[in-house]
């Protein structure tokens, strides 16, 4: 058989929805072209600790040209896609080219959003890549060395001041971090600050921190945050950010280190493809995951809106967008066969977000846990689901140093000699 | 006893000198700041294995307060120095902030050198930072996603083409380790490009690679380079450099990755003191590493421009900085003791460098070994001095997990998102 008489399936993004798609793909006859704008796949649930310095980049990410390598089947390719078009059956890459497809899985994924304020982007940045999470820890690293060497108390307290804006998972995890580097990590290395006196706020603007989570356990999490030395605020709106600090109402709060983790919003290719988004840019997709009126399109992770039976909107975590990479494939495979594609069915393995030593919070069917146990139930789940051996072994080297050093390994500053500019 | 009559030492530089010649004084009766520009000691031997992809830059790196956080009389400081004034005893920061000192160490290391074609360095990039290494690890892993992307056959022969410049100890690591990537680590990866066709040229201007070893030590060399794959051209000195490739005399190459490893310069904080300096930028130094008519100021390492009795100059690497370092720890405290400092007088360590894969080349007194012993020894005194027992253990599981693997543990691209330019 002539392999370019194959169906072409192209998949955008190599994140768990289009991995997983690609990966369960493997033995049909498809020749498939997976194309991402970075050349490796990222654990993204480790990101915050990239960002505040505890793993190594290459840490959590892995070549995807590697994890794809005994697949015959798959090319991948680095670029980025400008737009699908959908009439022609092709999507446009950055570097001018065309790739026509049979079938399509738009796996792009979401990205930071400031909800109209986009000039707010440049005073806190987000964390949605790696390139973003080095630049966090260096603006966090910057921070504490322009403290130790600022000698007028206001501007040297706002240098010590960090917030975090947005309660959910990202900005519980990067807040309860931030809190242990500044009270353990830190101490004993400067000589004008004192690291521990450094402030750390997480700002929520809506009642309670967690909100994906039951309520007794929000509770639970927003005392653990507390003993871990953050001033948590919820109901509290944040009304402007600048370069100088960020205003709570009527109160402008001097802070140099502003980070965003407020809000995602879904890539801007959704737009391309001519159907009705939801208010945050995602796809509402039929029960099958496709896209309605546009039999060769599918959608999957981040990107898609889809409702469970009960009302519930599917959560975006890693792996719900497993599940729907997995079925999408099962779907292609269907209409290749000419059959009619099955519905997508999401399986809750439960939430569970980590606050920082020894503290997390743990829920799933009736089971809430927190504290030391939901803590250890989140790392041996971090760590089983981490792509590639070498990854794992070298993670859980740099957690055990981590935990009994009070050390994080990965206190570097890049960039401009590590003495540019905020 | 007033810790600010203390006489005050400053450091410029967190190299091998400046940190060794801290550490050597923490028990004396001195007020020490040392300032980098970056907030890292660098184990710089290394640098070449983050440049390709077998460590992770944090690998090789410890923060300096880190190292320091239990001596007392130092202060760390982040800053780049932009000159000294030896009239007034100060340094000027880039902070505007001028540092007294009593004792001043100038250790501030060397730079690329591009002979007069600064043009060059935009497309022959060099290798002394964890910035230029992160870099060069881009172009690398780029060049190849490049390729299997271009149709056109000599584009792509371009693309698939590494020159590196200058067969000192850096180039032929750089050149071995390209040549071991190109043919195992990127083996099965690509579609419509074979890693293994890739031409890795080194090429050095003088009679022979190695040139700081004996004749059979650089002949064993130039056979291991070109057993791994490696093309060596000697006498062959480079006349253009572009971004589209490279003259050797009349031949213009085609290639897209141009490294540059054929020249240092001091770093051009010298040029402040006010002295003359060898051809280098160097400052040839009194026999105690004081400065000819500046007795209050010393210098070490890569700066220092020292000749040892039977005529020769003391070599710029590790070892020969280190003892610097100590030394000018030595002559502070006779100068504050009212004594005159003794004399430098290097001892030799001998002579190593790696090639790649179980090739390597060790010269020390009349022991000459090249191979896999050779290779073996260099693992070992690089495992041994390299600082912190994290990043000893680390290295050494990368290492083990690379040699049985063939892989690379670091191979991300950063920067752009991965796909921007070269």
């Amino acid at each position: 058989m002539d392999v370019s008489s194959l169906p072409r399936v192209v998949v955008v993004g190599g994140g768990f929805a289009g991995l997983w798609a690609t990966r369960a793909l493997a033995r049909d006859r498809v020749r498939i072209t997976l194309v991402d704008r970075s050349n490796h796949h990222l654990f993204q649930p480790l990101l915050y600790q990239v960002a505040t310095a505890g793993l190594s980049a290459p840490d959590i990410a892995a070549p995807l040209r590697h994890i794809l390598r005994g697949q015959r089947n798959v090319e991948v390719r680095l670029a980025d896609v400008e737009a699908v078009d959908a009439a022609a059956g092709c999507i446009r890459l950055d570097d001018g080219t065309d790739l026509a497809y049979d079938y399509l899985l738009l796996a792009a994924g979401s990205t930071h959003a400031y909800f109209g304020n986009d000039q707010w982007a440049a005073h806190a940045p987000g964390l949605k890549t790696l390139d973003d999470a080095l630049g966090i820890r260096r603006r966090v690293l910057l921070a504490f060395e322009r403290a130790e060497a600022e000698s007028d108390p206001a501007k040297r307290a706002a240098w010590l001041d960090f917030a975090i804006i947005g309660g959910g998972p990202t900005g519980v995890e990067l807040a309860g971090t931030l809190a242990e580097i500044a009270r353990h990590t830190l101490r004993d290395e400067f000589r004008n600050i004192d690291p521990a006196s450094a402030r750390v706020r997480l700002i929520e603007a809506g009642p309670r921190v967690l909100a994906s989570f039951p309520d007794a356990l929000s509770e639970r999490a927003r005392r653990q945050l507390e003993r871990l030395g953050v001033e948590v605020l919820t109901g509290t709106p944040v009304t402007a950010i600048d370069a100088s600090g960020y205003r709570l109402g009527d109160r402008f709060m001097p802070s140099r280190t502003v980070l965003w983790a407020a809000g995602v919003a879904a890539s801007p290719l959704a737009r391309s493809l001519g159907v009705p988004l939801d208010r945050a840019g995602r796809v509402p997709v039929e029960s099958d995951l496709g896209v309605p009126g546009q039999p060769r399109i599918f959608v999957a992770g981040d990107l898609a809106a889809v409702t469970r039976p009960d009302g519930q909107p599917v959560p975006g975590v890693a792996p719900a967008a497993k599940q729907m990479g997995r079925h999408v494939a099962q779907a292609i495979r269907a209409r290749i066969g000419g059959h009619a594609a099955p519905a997508f069915g999401y399986r809750d393995w439960g939430n569970l977000a980590t606050i920082g030593r020894m503290a997390a919070v743990v829920h799933f069917g009736r089971i809430k846990l927190s504290g030391v146990l939901a803590w250890w139930f989140w790392l041996l789940v971090h760590i089983l689901f981490l792509i590639g051996f070498r990854n794992r072994v070298v993670v859980m080297f740099n957690w055990t140093w981590a935990y009994w050093s009070y050390q994080r390994a990965a206190r570097i500053i890049f960039g401009k000699g590590g003495s540019g500019g905020t």
